[in-house]
């Protein structure tokens, strides 16, 4: 797809071009457009409240009387004594999934995903959260469980977890993303949905302590520059991480959305790093050693390095870049002609959201979508667009631009500086949906 | 309590007066406090980390291994096919909980109770968000579900799951919070938990449509002032609520916390009134009838309204005032001498959170906790404030005061200004806890 602003990963490009590409419809009209004139009459418009649809029913003041639903005239099911609610048996669609491209023959070392085209809002509940494990969850006693400070420490220290939660607490608001998000689907379609494209991604508020805390009670010895997190899961997974990062922003977490973290996120307590690829938020945290050296751990080897165009594998390449996409409409939806809400998320694990652009011709033009409330640091941020679709084939993206100025790049461009070959990570290319007269929309990568 | 600032509900007082109180530690310093002198070396004043406690084996470099704990030798749960996420075993006491204090018989018109003492930052999951019904849970298909407008309108409409949801949508942070939150516990003490004295209280990312976009749909005829909002459930809950708010920031909200509402919560849909009492943001939701004045249903009459000193009873009391509540510690806690994070929450129905006040001497002196980010209109604000307990007994409560400058009241203050008989609702006043040299936390009202 055709595009002026694109650019290779990494590089920083100016925001002023948009302009141009804007000038039919600049970015305050865009959003009057969607407040005013298009959500007024917008069902109308959609054609679900033509005359037809109006039925005699719907009038109180009419002949025929509103009809009282049967559970207006039942019992509901009671209160529980000692509940803990799970969602609407109509909702059993809305469901984690393996992926239908990767499918392995076992499934410890596997994935599931979120279904980010029924996600509303920037939370992701916690029961859909992306599952990423080397040997399968864990079942950890928390009272049993101990997390370990030493190596380059003046004092090695052990926690139980009741000492990590009398600790002062912070809570924040972060996406979360694996490195190997879109691996199926760089240069032609492989997936059909967008929780298969792009669900290996989830938000959600996180709560714990700043390691930074935690290494100051331990005392830092001269020379210290990396810091390992090893998981007590069966995997030993295990990570080198620049010390830098860690003191800076990196969290020991034990809560998410407002409840401990579930057993398959790292119960009782994980590493989370904000805006960096999740395999380094280390689940089921046990030990963390000081060095002055990365450790070049299996997953810094054999895993999570990316291969380049001159035969060499990038190491420790740990941000998760600016990156979007459009999940409604989203691969495996038929929509009708008439007005709808082209939503979607953006996410940068280098700062917040400046602003996504929308096309719906494959790349020839774009423009600004609405960004919705609170736009925060390295989280989901969720746009909408106003779109009057006629019926004919159309491709719709979105493309971010985050709060460096970097933009969104697109496979194409990503192909240019990194070998495309085997399971490569690290994919935060623009994500075009194909429409077609029918109104299938379908993968369009490529 | 003694209290310099508190006063009666209602009533708009500045904060000028907060700065004599706070002149011995001012709000910088109490940061400074948090974040560098107390954090260092909490776990070492805590007493949890004193020499004995740091065994040989906390240290690889040591005589003694590490021990490698069983989940790291073995195979973890696999992931599933097909998966929605529960939480860990061991949190089985984390639960929505019926009141110990007013059990009905029969649990249809009844309520339970979010375990805030539990909640960590401001997101309630949403198996834990607090039931309130008068005639149990109704089961709803959502594709037979249908939702009508009429009235003092220029078009009914009928509306389908399908339709609302192709609409152009919002997501808001909200609290939302019973008008029956504290009502058994006013003057002394009756509850145990915090759970049970205000655990009808919870907050979530609401996503759905402004109403007032659904009414413009409609057009009103001239002379509408009120709208009636009635549920699909056993009771048929209706009730009636003015123009004014109704335009200004009410939602029909069909998901929570990312997915689509528990049946408990309303599924497939509800209304949502940013602020007010909960029952007016009424569930299951199939009609909208607008009027010119309120029609005094049940729930307006019978229920949901307010004795005053006069012998009078107010209706229509919808704002929920400026509150706040200390979670961590509170009733049925134990605690030990040595460091402590004071956590709550702080919520106002007209606006933000501007400050949080905690005394830790039952009210002879405050000073000024610190608010967690984000700070949103309506919403949970999450405070903390660091208290280092030397084990004699003393008395913590918080105080809130809100964007308009109101101050939250102790209910002493309330008692002045409305009649406490029966079940009184809106009970906004001060919560007391006390510590017993033992380090036991019990309910103090009154």
């Amino acid at each position: 797809m055709p595009t002026k602003r694109n650019h290779a990963s990494g590089a920083v490009i100016d925001k002023g071009g948009l302009s141009e590409s804007q000038a039919a419809l600049p970015a305050e009209d865009a959003s009057r457009f969607l407040d005013d004139a298009s959500r007024r009459n917008f069902l109308r418009r959609t054609g679900t409240l033509t005359g037809g649809a109006l039925a005699a029913g719907v009038s109180l003041a009419g002949a025929a009387p509103l009809i009282i639903p049967e559970s207006n005239q039942s019992f509901g099911k009671p209160i529980a004594e000692d509940d803990y609610g799970v969602p609407s048996k109509f909702e059993a669609h809305v469901r984690r999934r393996r992926t239908d491209v990767l499918k392995n023959r076992q499934n410890f070392s596997d994935w599931s995903m979120t279904p980010l085209q029924h996600q509303h809002g920037i939370i992701t509940p916690n029961g859909l959260i992306y599952e990423r494990h080397h040997n399968g969850t864990p079942d950890i006693d928390p009272a049993r469980h101990r997390l370990v400070i030493h190596g380059m420490v003046k004092q090695p220290l052990e926690f139980t977890m009741d000492d990590l939660m009398r600790y002062p607490s912070v809570s924040r608001f972060y996406f979360m993303e694996c490195s190997g998000n879109g691996l199926t689907d760089w240069l032609k379609p492989a997936s059909t949905t967008v929780q298969q494209t792009h669900g290996l991604l989830s938000c959600a508020q996180w709560t714990g302590v700043p390691v930074s805390w935690l290494l100051d009670e331990a005392g830092l010895e001269p020379g210290a520059k990396w810091v390992a997190f090893e998981g007590a899961d069966g995997a030993g997974h295990t990570r080198s991480m620049p010390l830098k990062k860690v003191l800076d922003d990196c969290l020991i977490v034990y809560a998410q959305n407002g409840e401990m973290l579930r057993a398959e996120q790292g119960y009782p307590v994980r590493l989370f790093v904000p805006g960096w690829e999740g395999n380094v938020c280390v689940k089921w945290l046990r030990r963390i050693k000081v060095g002055d050296e990365p450790w070049h751990f299996r997953s810094e080897t054999a895993r999570y390095t990316d291969p380049m165009p001159d035969g060499m594998w990038r190491q420790f390449s740990f941000e998760m870049e600016c990156k979007s996409v459009v999940t409604r409409p989203s691969g495996g939806m038929t929509i009708k002609p008439g007005m709808h809400e082209i939503q979607g998320f953006a996410w940068s694990g280098n700062g917040k959201i400046r602003a996504v652009d929308v096309t719906v011709d494959g790349g020839a033009t774009w423009r600004e979508a609405r960004l919705e409330e609170p736009v925060l640091d390295k989280c989901l941020t969720r746009f909408r667009f106003p779109w009057n679709w006629g019926g004919g084939p159309a491709t719709i993206a979105s493309r971010a631009v985050d709060s460096t100025g970097y933009v969104q790049p697109t496979v194409q461009d990503l192909a240019k500086v990194r070998a495309i070959v085997g399971f490569v990570q690290h994919n935060n290319g623009v994500m075009p949906w194909s429409v077609s007269a029918a109104g299938e929309v379908k993968n369009a990568i490529g």
